[in-house]
């Protein structure tokens, strides 16, 4: 039985380093995580309890496609919370995460073949899942003058039929301001594309909160997700609003394709939606500020300068190419030598991307520190060029 | 924003039914439900003790795209266990039900356009999750007189690039012997086509058991799940066995479409693996031999003898030409009348499916035995042609 070659996708290049990590502390060395995109905390008490209390109560077999009505209805509640925005629950489609959400996006508005715009760099999922559904993924490099925020200009002039864009972005961190967000949604709906915001990281924001683009328009594809703010990677939930006219369509889609979303993980979203995992939550938000304040003063302290602040999210992109050519040779030496695990750029953009790494900044502060104190030590002791100069 | 036309996939027919249920039950009726395919037990209670236990052990973050190792371990295990067949746990894929089985399994073997085999009667979404996947399904009829069991002479003759086929089936629960099964897959061998078995109703047999396509070739793909033997519908839990060469290239598209199968239902499979629910899902499969019997008897009191006494999994799928040339009709008035609910066979066969009820047997005795005799009196008092002779 041979492949098709739509299933030729690329493999994660941090998974090499990862493997690596792995081999590290098999061999009893201590490890800094801070190339993993997740939180370390579990979901809120509340998503727990709920799931506790329902273990007995009810069989938990299917739900209906679109989701549980009370939850949808909360998804709804938490758009007039966080945007001020009234939002039809019947619009709310409830996913297996947002990986599920942008299977379903995609099928629903692309046919085979269709060329679809994602932002360079990016989350790198999103070109492979594309290939996979026979469409093309066309790289739209952003520029680090600007942040790497997409610019209208460079949507209107990309040969696409739609793009999936992400605020605040994986791997920069940074966030599109209302304007620049409203440029984007212009741009598509001028040339009758389709425009599809990744929100998945909305709720992690260090100054003002994002935007989303169900305040700007209606006529959008939204995606959300309770895997990061919600601290919930692990359940696989997440969602998908939809303009009215499409909610027939991705239900059909999503029967066949999903049957449903994990009934306990819809249990456990509604526990997180409710005032009481509030404080949880924002306590981790409190935990990424400090840790994203640490890194920002330590790649300063190091003389790597050259990122742009976070916004939202938990991630810092740093330009390396003074030190390096080839993010994968230094994200290896950084491991092994202050045993450090960070993410290449390649990941996210495989033509700059060699001069990048992520860092993330999910994890513990006193381990996001103890990392810190490493890598200054690391980029201090390696000179200008750790590579040549590694000790 | 458009939708494409690989988004038009066909409604559910059985949808009309419950939504005409429901409103039934709201207006204080009370209803026979013998059209959803799903157990009414929740999961078996060391399933849902391992979650409890593990809720506040464990962040359950994301886990490895391909499982949990020790659940991809137990899962090889059951391959000896129930077919004395030693698999290697490097080819199990755990996924978030078969239908995410069947979504990476459609893309790592089919391009865009390939034709891929289904069979008629069969399980609805095949058909529509190929579409999705701008695949083009080629349904292939298949004979009562046969119990509708798949030839190797129309596998062969068939113009495609591969086939999935259950065993035992929905709608019908006929299943393949040895021997069947073995000429199928040798007809795909011999034609370099794709064979997928999809043996989510292994387990639940009513005389000889189930064989699976891995006790006949290794260059097969299987799909299996927990839905059914395992009563875990709603936890979206399942696998995947590859030839040992599509490991990685499933492994990659995984990563990408799913990032892992949702962590709380790996935790309740791998508790719903172990000895201690033996007893729980044994009782449960008691309980369909019961109700198949009460199903069979029932039918044949009521003088409808045309069906294939079902081998597996819950339903039974009958002739009922007889009686109307149009399902969806009977199914209205045979819900409006007996208060039974049954799904229409055209969801299995779009062609001849006007001929044919599905009933399932999946919920209690006591619920089966009511809705048998409500539907011995509807046809006892409806006659040779109920709609024109209906009370
Ligand atoms: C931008 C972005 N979108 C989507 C995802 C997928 O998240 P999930 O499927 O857990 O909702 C990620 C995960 O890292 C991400 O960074
Ligand atoms: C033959 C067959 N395969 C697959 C499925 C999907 O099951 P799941 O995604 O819950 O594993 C069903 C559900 O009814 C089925 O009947």
């Amino acid at each position: 039985m041979q492949n098709s070659s739509r299933s030729e996708v690329d493999p994660f290049i941090v998974m090499d380093v990862m493997e690596a990590a792995r081999r590290a502390e098999a061999a009893g060395r201590h490890i800094i995580h801070m190339e993993v995109g997740q939180p370390g905390t579990a979901a809120p008490l509340p998503a727990r309890r709920a799931v506790a209390a329902q273990l007995d109560q009810d069989a938990m077999g299917y739900t209906v496609a679109l989701g549980l009505p009370e939850l949808r209805r909360a998804i709804a509640g938490l758009y007039a919370r966080w945007y001020g925005v009234d939002l039809d629950p019947a619009r709310v489609v409830v996913t297996s995460g947002s990986s599920a959400a942008f299977l379903l996006a995609f099928t629903t508005y692309f046919d085979a073949g269709a060329r679809v715009g994602v932002a360079e760099p990016g989350y790198p999922s999103y070109r492979q899942i594309l290939k996979a559904l026979s469409l093309a993924p066309v790289g739209l490099p952003t520029q680090p003058e600007t942040g790497h925020r997409m610019t209208a200009e460079a949507l209107a002039q990309a040969d696409i039929a739609g793009a999936i864009i992400a605020s605040p972005n994986n791997p920069t961190g940074t966030m599109l301001d209302r304007d620049g967000l409203g440029a984007l949604i212009a741009a598509c709906r001028d040339r009758d594309r389709v425009f599809i915001s990744d929100e998945i990281y909305h709720g992690l924001h260090y100054g003002d909160r994002a935007v989303s683009a169900l305040e700007i328009s209606d006529d959008v594809c939204v995606i959300n997700s309770f895997s990061k703010y919600f601290s919930m990677t692990g359940w696989r939930i997440g969602w998908l609003v939809v303009p009215e006219a499409q909610v027939r369509v991705v239900e059909r889609l999503a029967q066949n394709m999903f049957i449903c979303a994990p009934h306990v993980a819809q249990i456990a979203a509604l526990g997180a939606l409710g005032d009481a995992a509030r404080p949880e939550l924002e306590a981790n938000r409190a935990v990424y500020a400090a840790n994203r304040q640490l890194v920002i003063d330590g790649l300063r302290a190091a003389g790597l300068d050259a990122f742009a602040p976070p916004d939202g999210a938990f991630y810092v992109y740093v330009d390396t190419g003074a030190l390096s050519s080839d993010s994968r040779t230094l994200a290896a030496d950084i491991l092994e030598k202050a045993g450090v695990a960070v993410t290449p750029g390649l990941d996210f953009d495989p033509v700059r991307g060699h001069g990048t790494l992520r860092l993330s900044y999910a994890r513990a502060t006193e381990d996001i520190a103890e990392g810190m104190t490493r890598l200054t030590n690391y980029f201090a002791a390696a000179g200008p060029n750790p590579l040549l100069t590694g000790s």
